[in-house]
């Protein structure tokens, strides 16, 4: 049956639909600036490359060559499905010393996971080719791949551009490589900073991707740190550990975990400053801060870019009976389809928050739970707060940044935890378009 | 910029997006003959009406009466925000005795939870006015009330109707009250059995509603049912445990649990039977495979219903520890969002079953682990399996109904689980609309 609407008419009701439903190019959360100056790092290269992996018009690959003398330190998966380069990486990690080079080659477009055997022999046979042209022991060669799960990675192609890899490598090209390891994300993460250790300057510099498939019951989507400060191996790690607790891990998009998840730093060392030998000097604990900062920065990046994301949220979880009860509780809010849909809604509907506690299995008292939209009290003592109305949240929820705080009132714990909502876009990104 | 289409393409192309992205009156995956004719069960009588608690325009409230001499089970949400009804029937369960009669009433459009105080009051109020009008002890009134959280229920809506409710107490009203308390379910579920225990006749006849904020980690939505069976109150509650945790502990749509879920069962005695007295009984073991069918039926009913389903998923996983592992194994595949978009998009990314299996944190072992799309085998040794191809998946994902079979390789244990997809439709139900 025809209707009598003008070409006019249809046109702007078709644009109008489009707008609704169809993708955007870059996340609306995206950083405003775009991708930051990073500082150069010392002792640090970067390179990329188009390989022809699954893109055909753009960078797929990159290498970064760390000066030797370098400490590594490294965080991964634990999906017991994990790609061969996590295994790998975790391999290495262990037994790498700080005697030779360091060397780390990512490609995207296939995450080489769920390969079979031939999946560990891709990347024996990239490390191999590494090796041979950067003249760099295997054990300090370590790789990740990102994007399909379970096909073949042609690693030949990856092998033909190592020399001009190779030849390429210089100490500008970050941004290169962070839009290199690139898959639905639509934009590259990065940040750095330049800052004072007792008065003498360090830098650090960092890039991630992620998008979709992110969910913090492991380390991180794909994330390589940079600084030139000097410390050692071990303390690194126990550094990188406990931040990436309270930043990568406390992310979700979709509560769904990676198999290719990584984080990789390298400590070149080559900053004039003394080396951080003991975890809890000054030093070590400026540094701490610093390298928190970069995490915690990168980390929300990546939720910015969350596949479809309209809006960001912030999460805070107080009065828990634990840290880790509060961390729960506020995964189970930020990983409810019914909460993140009402963000997508901008409806302040704060009964889907009181279920997302009770579905969490935390210790929770009805009569001792208050809920805040931003500084907007809406509920408590078990009920709807005396001063709130409707209009409040509604209006608060028209903000692009939202933040609920919930107080459970049983103890002292807390956590922070971040998402973003879950729109038409996470479903055509994921449902109408075969990835 | 115009574009040169004409008015004739432009609505073509608007019908499309409109059939891709509206909402559907009736699940797709509703049971094609619709609700069905249940049998009548001796000493059990229905009653609904429009109470105007939400909906204008149909019944939302019913009640039931079961006669003197019944037992009671039932079982019900473990959410630590659950409603003022629910922990007001778990009290009552617990002392029920078949000295009286029993009365079950429930409303829909508002579900009494996080309302403080006054939900308790409400909760006790509709009891007193039932107990008045039915002659019965307020302690075998139970009430469910399922719909918004947080707002007031206005229990004198209810408290008015209740006369009127009596006086339509009749043994054929089954369908209306399973109408009455729909929310925004789109079809009724019911599902009945007539049959023989040791030759003696008997029925099952029950009714469910759920749509959305469903998620095993509980009992289930509002669930009823009836027989004439004679048994023991504790036979049939170990009974209702037992099978629950395989039926409506074993679905989800969206992983969200209610604060409302509640199922009650209760057994009249009024068949002609001798007394079920020992659940290991060749008796009560029939009984139990019967209901076990009725609450399979309308645990899959809820799945069907799925706030946007268009696909229906049956997940089995053999090969694990043991069947609590594999049941956690078939959660972490139920409720992902990328393996639920997939379905929507009909793409059969086994990867993402990979990635399900990998988040679970089950016992597996990548080179074990072996995956079907229906009677297609997918991937096997750790790898995609050499008789797979992809066009087999993609016919194989038309069908409505899908079934995944994974077999970790590691163990004996088992177990099954229901979901549906995630489409536009449930972004659009709970994003694009106040609820």
């Amino acid at each position: 049956m025809k209707n009598n609407k003008t070409i006019d008419q249809l046109e702007a009701e078709l644009k109008g639909l489009k707008a609704k439903y169809h993708i955007k190019k870059i996340s609306p959360l995206a950083p405003k600036d775009g991708f930051p100056k990073l500082p150069v790092i010392k002792g640090v290269r970067y390179a990329s490359t188009a390989a022809n992996i699954k893109y055909s018009d753009r960078d797929d690959v990159m290498l970064i060559e760390c000066i030797q003398g370098s400490s590594i330190g490294g965080v991964f998966t634990r999906s017991s499905t994990r790609s061969a380069s996590v295994l790998d990486c975790q391999k290495k990690l262990k037994i790498n010393s700080s005697n030779s080079p360091i060397a780390i080659l990512v490609n995207s477009g296939n995450s080489n996971a769920f390969t079979g055997s031939y999946g560990e022999k891709s990347v024996s046979k990239i490390c191999e080719a590494i090796s041979n042209e950067l003249k760099i022991p295997t054990n300090s060669i370590f790789t990740s791949s990102t994007g399909v799960i379970g096909e073949k990675l042609l690693h030949e192609k990856i092998i033909k551009k190592i020399q001009e890899l190779k030849f390429n490598l210089n100490k500008n090209s970050a941004e290169s490589a962070a839009r290199a390891i690139m898959t639905t994300d639509t934009f590259p993460k990065g940040a750095g900073s330049s800052f004072l250790i007792s008065g003498c300057p360090v830098n650090i510099a960092g890039f991630a991707k992620g998008s979709g498939m992110i969910s913090p019951d492991m380390a991180t989507m794909l994330v390589y740190i940079f600084t030139d400060v000097s410390i050692e191996k071990n303390i690194l790690q126990n550094i990188l550990t406990k931040i990436n607790e309270k930043t990568f891990n406390s992310i979700t998009v979709d509560s769904d975990t990676s198999t290719s998840d990584s984080l990789i730093i390298v400590a070149t060392g080559q900053s004039d400053c003394k080396k951080i030998t003991d975890e809890f000097s000054a030093e070590a604990l400026k540094f701490t801060d610093e390298l928190h900062a970069i995490m915690s920065n990168l980390s929300k990046q990546v939720v910015r870019d969350g596949e479809g994301a309209s809006k960001f949220l912030e999460i805070l979880i107080n009065g828990a009976v634990s840290d880790s009860s509060a961390k729960t509780v506020g995964l189970a809010i930020a990983n409810s389809p019914l909460i993140k849909t009402a963000l997508a809604g901008e409806d302040p509907n704060w009964g889907r928050v009181v279920m997302g506690v009770g579905k969490s299995g935390e210790p929770a008292d009805r009569d001792k739970i208050s809920i805040w939209f931003g500084n907007i009290l809406v509920a408590e003592n078990g009920w709807v707060a005396p001063s709130y109305n409707e209009s409040l949240g509604q209006n608060y929820m028209k903000n692009e940044d939202l933040k609920i705080t919930v107080d459970l009132g049983v103890g002292n714990g807390s956590s922070t935890v971040w998402t973003c909502d879950l729109t038409h876009q996470y479903v055509a990104i994921n449902a109408d378009y075969r990835s």
